[in-house]
Formats: C-alpha cells, structure tokens, sequence
C-alpha cells in the first residue's frame, strides 16, 4: 500500500487552551511533505479518553492513517496509548526489550526508574515498538484492519528524532512518485517592500513554484514550493528558481536554506585563518550565544567580553572619561570596544555592539532602538549606527543580526 | 442559551504544509478559555472547499459551535465562506453597508478596490457581518438550526482585534457565570517522574482542579486549571492548589506563573546590594542573554567573559597548565574560571560554565552534555558537575538553567 494521506493528531489539554504553540504538527506537516505525503487534516484535542478515542476513530475512518504526539511519558495524564489499544483491539502487553531499553537509558543518564515508568514497556500486541534512544517512552507503529496509527511522545525532541529515524524510513518503502518540495533564500539588510519590488515581476514566469515571503528578526526570506512534482524534477525546478531570484536580490541574498549567517561568516573566518572575539553591551553575550550556536565555532571564535556596565568596560580599554564625553551608545564607544577587545584577544576580527533596547533609557536624540555597531578587521575599525523597531527581545536579535552582516560584509572585500 | 463549549476551525494549506505556526488558534484558546468556554477541539485544513465542509459539518454535529479563521479575504484560495453559506442555507448576498465600509477602508490606505474585493461585501442572508476597521474583510456571526458558524479573517492582527471587540462581548451577553483559569508552579532540578511521585496522590484532593506536567529545559511546570468554576472563586481554589503543590515540590519549586528564574536572581542580588558577573565557555554568552534579557538588569548585572577559547581562559587568570592538568572541562577549570571574573570584574557573585555541548568533543570519562559550574559567592568558589541530554542547544540552555539555579540556592543561604 502506498502511503500519500495522512492526519495527524495532537494530544494535550494545554493545545487546546493555547498555552502551547503546536509546533510538533508543524514540524511532521514540513518533514511528511517533504516526502510526498500529503497532511490533509490536522485536529488538537484534550487529554480526554473520549476526545481521544473519537478523534482516532474519525480520522481512521476519513483517512486510514493517522499520526499522532503525546500521551506517551510516564505520567498520570498520559492516557492515549490505553484508548488508541483498546479502540484497534490490540491488547497491552509488557514487553521485556523495551523495558531493557527503558532502564538502560535510566542508567545512561544516572537515575532509578519509578513505578510508573513501567507503563512504558507496554505495547499494544500486533504493534511495533519504535526504539527512542533520546527519551525512554518509545513510539508506536500499529497496524489493524482499521488501518495504521502511528504515535509519538510529545516531547519535541523525541517526536522529532522518532519522525527522522523510524517513521520517514519506514514510509520510504511505500513511497509514492511525487512530491512537495521547498527551497528558501535568505536575505537580509533590504525591507521586505523593497525586496518584493525587485522580485514581483518574476513571481509568473516562476510557476509552477509559488513564492512566500517570509520576514523575520534575520531578514527575509524567500521561500519557493513545488507542488506535487515528480521527484527527478522538483530539485532542478527550485534550483533553477533559486538562481533567478538570487539575481534579484544581489548583494542582499546571503544564503539558502536553513543556513545561519554566523556559520557563513565563521566560515570565511577560517579559509582566511582569522579569528574572531566580540564585545556585546545590550546584547549581553546574544553574539556570542549565536556564534557558538555553530557546532565547531571554537577553531575561530575565540570568546570576548560582555561589556554591560560601564566598569566591564573599562576592563577592554574603554575609558570612563569617553563615555562620560560621547554616552556608552556611541560611535566612538564602539569603536573603542572593537579595538579594546582584539587587543586583548589577539583576535584578527572583532565586533562591538552597544545600543538602547528598552523598554526605559531611550531619549529624544538617542531613542530605544539605537544601536551602534563598530568592527575591527585587521586593525581597521569602522563603526556604523541603525534604529530597529520592536520589543527589546526583537531589537537585540536585530542588532545580532546586523553585527554579523557588517562582519560578513567586511570579510567579503578581504582576502 | 449560553455558550461554554465551542470548535476551532483554521483554514489554510500553509498550516498543513507547516511553514506556518498555528497562532490563531492559541489566541483564541487563550482568549475563550479566560471567559470560560472551553476549546473542545481544534481542526486545521487546507483551502479546499470539500475539506472545509466537512470539518464545518462534523464540529457542528459534535459541538453545535465553531469558530473559523481564514479563507475571507478576496483571494483565489479563500472559499470557506462560500461553502459554509451553502451547508448553512444562507445564500449569499451582496451588502451595502459593507461595500461601504469595504470602500472607506480601501481609501483611508489610498488604494482602489479591484473587482474581486466585491465579493467581501457578500453576506450569508440571516447572519451579522462583524466591522473590521484593521482590514477589509468583514468576520461573520452565522446562527443557523444547525448551530452557529463564527467566521474571523486569517490575518492575525485582524482576527485578534475581532475576537475581542466582537466576539467576546457577543459571547459574554450569552455569559456563563463560570470561567476557566489556571496557575502555574515553576519547578527545577528535579526529574519529571521524581516530582510526579511525590505530587501524584495530591491528584485528587486538588479536583476539580486539573494538573497538568510540562517539562521544558527550564525545568518542569506544574499547572493547575480550574475549569468553570465561579469567577470569584477561581482564584481562592487556584491559589490553594498551588500551595498544597508547593509543599510537595518544596526547595525546587522557585516561582509562579511566567516568572523566569533570572529575574528572582536579580531581584535576589539586588535585594543583597550585590553584583553579578559571569564566565562562560560552552554556553558561548547564553547565561549572559538570558540574564540581560530582564529588563532593568543592568543595576546588578556588570557583564563577563565569554571564555570560550583557552587563550580567553588566560585573560581571567585561567592558566595553560591549570588546562593541561584537569582539561578545560573540569571542576579545577570552573572554579578559576568564577574565582578569576570575580576579581577581575569585582562583581561579589560570579558563575562559571565550562561543558562539552557537542555534538563533537565527547570521551568515555567526559560525554557530550558533561557540565562543570563553579559559583563564587563573597569569596567562597564552589563547583559541581551535571550531565545534560538532548541536542547541542538543549545542553546548553539546561546549562544555562543550571546556573542560575546553583545562583539561587546560594544566595537563598545568604544574607
């Protein structure tokens, strides 16, 4: 039988009384696609045993197939596994390999299993147990003349690794010929408007692919789909989509896909074999956070200073009388950071950041949102201002962003 | 008749596809919830009519209520209110009240209607049209035999404004007495299954409060709902619940609700008249984001080092030998690494992390998620080890959440 239809369905009260974004259903809803399986309803009830039960049944008899997260984990309001059992006659049964797994992933991380832990050995007979090495209640795989429930703890985490590793590969053997496939640009540094007049008159001559614009604290994204394409083809298409608007964007387009600016920019670093240290004031270590977000960043990142106060300042060379004369949000502050801070590192490449995030402390000349930028490129300091808008979590994302532009920027004219 | 039970309808294929959060939903969960009428479902479907119809059809036998959001604006994929005035039988009309206010709108932003915004003026014969002065698209109040069909525009701003000036006051002149409200207790350092054991016969002593585990890199939240209960009385019942919870929980539990637990540190250290500083080396600056993203942090929070590389180590008097001897990964290595920042930044309380984040770098005797914290709190330097799962940014922000917790337990000890 091959798969092209799917439902899923998520499970917990706390969906229903919005308390928690449903970004399980939206990662299988990408993952499943992806894979030419279609998702053509999705439904979100409460941890009831009657909600539950009628939402499987429903779905099993619109759709045949349905996969569903949470109810899974040890505790008393984890109920799903009992009724979705129960409603497709496959009685529970203990089962002694997945209890070994349980208390061998209880020993890897040091802890004793409790009595309630053993209601996760039990699996529903006829089922397959998919093993779950990133958290101890494993997913199930049960097929019945009903037709085919696959359930997955609500763990994000564990959902996900259980999608990637056990359901994408086993929906693989039944696969189907076509499929919806996605492709994404990344901009940054150009308004969404003005990017859109740039790109607009492209959006025709680009179909079958339809084209989303997708703006957020990094920039804009530019994302294409193909809809139902054979397979051989779908990569060529967006390639080929990719390209055309990668020459509209110019300068602006960074990257693709998922790629994260700061792996670009390490990247560069380390074909030049420079390194590079930061110091952060409003950002408060939001760079650093970022650049070690890279897995491997610790060949090029040497590390820098948090320079909130004005005394941790003073610690990277950045005068008291300076800031007394210019205000800590200034050009010259900045600059006297960047410097400040790869005197002190060594490093070849620095960035300084200090700005006003709010909510308090801005004023009529210097309003919330101002953000000096300073970078250091083999000795060379050069500093640059913006105004960013939003809450002071979007406004210290923005300045991330942008310092890791101007260091991309200052690289991409270097040798 | 009054109202305490409805369904949430959303309509669009992004949803399914999963490029798309499904905010509107929690919104509304959240809005509903807070004027006790319970969410008993939530369904997304994409923009096909005779996926529409039949989730309109099935949430109207099951629930008699629901309430949509998307398909009203004047593009080619938005049809629900089509299908849903055919399975209503209220044809469509034109309305010209509506064409006026669709106009109005159209010239306050200096733009002319297309002929195709024409059909935003159609309105099922019998229902209300709900103004939408933040858009063009008129929300819709169905009430037919069958049951009542809400229908709100997909765009978020413009469904949240009429949720609340339209909606809600709609709703409330059907009141129920009873809201649904809930309260939650913070826990962290205790294992989700260690926490249900010592809470889980509390279980039915709390009823009709129902609770609810969330675990998180935070630590695990303990929520209490109170689900119709008398407005005047949720309160007392909540809060009553949570200190029955807090006695169980004891020393883990820190605070309730959204507090976060850098903020209770703060407050701590202000309280005290003490400063913080930190050192950082596989958290890369999260601590120092974390802690700098409460506002007003700045009269305690002085800054740090971010540590990152063993030259950085250098800087805050971490020796090379000290590395070569224990690793950096060691409870040596943490405690000079706090007992360093503390000098050099004269801050009273200091916290060092230093951990193998992965997904590289792991041994036999130090695996990937192995964390060493030392604290140095007046002068006396402590440190401990912990080991994380999960990816390389869950380690860290449990690393994150570590800290602040070793930050916190010693300043509770401390005058």
């Amino acid at each position: 039988m091959s798969i092209d239809r799917v439902e899923l369905l998520t499970i917990g009260t706390e969906l229903l009384l919005g308390f928690t974004l449903d970004s399980n259903s939206a990662f299988l809803g990408r993952t499943l696609s992806a894979e030419g399986v279609a998702v053509v309803r999705r439904t979100s009830v409460g941890d009831s045993p009657d909600a539950i039960r009628a939402a499987v049944d429903e779905a099993l008899t619109r759709t045949g197939f349905v996969i569903t997260t949470g109810g899974l984990g040890p505790t008393r309001d984890d109920i799903s596994k009992n009724v979705v059992a129960e409603l497709l006659g496959m009685p529970l049964q203990f089962n002694d390999t997945v209890w070994e797994a349980v208390l061998a992933r209880y020993r890897r991380v040091g802890r004793t299993p409790v009595e309630s832990n053993r209601s996760q050995a039990m699996v529903p007979s006829g089922g397959i147990a998919l093993p779950n090495q990133w958290g101890t209640a494993p997913g199930l795989w049960l097929e019945s003349p009903r037709g085919t429930v696959v359930m997955l703890p609500g763990v994000p985490l564990e959902m996900r690794m259980l999608a990637e590793h056990e359901v994408v590969p086993r929906l693989r053997t039944q696969a189907v010929a076509s499929v919806i496939r996605s492709a994404t640009l990344r901009t940054c540094g150009i308004p969404e408007s003005t990017l859109a007049e740039r790109v607009a008159d492209l959006e025709d001559a680009l179909a079958p692919l339809s084209l989303a614009y997708l703006p957020s604290t990094e920039g804009v994204d530019l994302r294409l789909t193909a809809w139902n394409v054979a397979a051989g083809d779908a990569d060529t298409m967006l390639g080929d989509g990719i390209r055309r608007l990668r020459d509209r964007a110019g300068e602006w387009a960074y990257g693709e896909d998922n790629v994260d600016l700061a792996a670009i920019v390490l990247q560069r670093l380390r074909e030049s074999n420079r390194t590079l240290a930061v110091a952060e004031s409003c950002t408060g270590g939001m760079l650093g956070a970022r650049v070690t977000g890279v897995p491997g960043a610790s060949d090029v990142f040497l590390g820098g200073m948090i320079a909130y106060s004005n005394r941790a300042k003073a610690a990277i060379d950045v005068s008291p009388e300076l800031i007394q004369a210019h205000g800590a949000v200034s050009s010259e502050v900045a600059e006297a950071m960047a410097a400040g801070v790869a005197r002190g590192s060594g490093a070849e490449v620095t960035v300084a950041i200090t700005g006003i995030a709010g909510p308090g402390g801005g004023s009529e000349e210097k309003p919330v949102g101002t953000v000096w930028f300073a970078t250091s490129l083999d000795g060379i300091v050069e500093s640059h201002k913006s105004v960013f808008g939003g809450t002071r979590h979007e406004i210290r994302e923005r300045a991330v962003q942008a310092a890791l532009l101007a260091l991309w920027r200052g690289l991409r004219t270097r040798r």
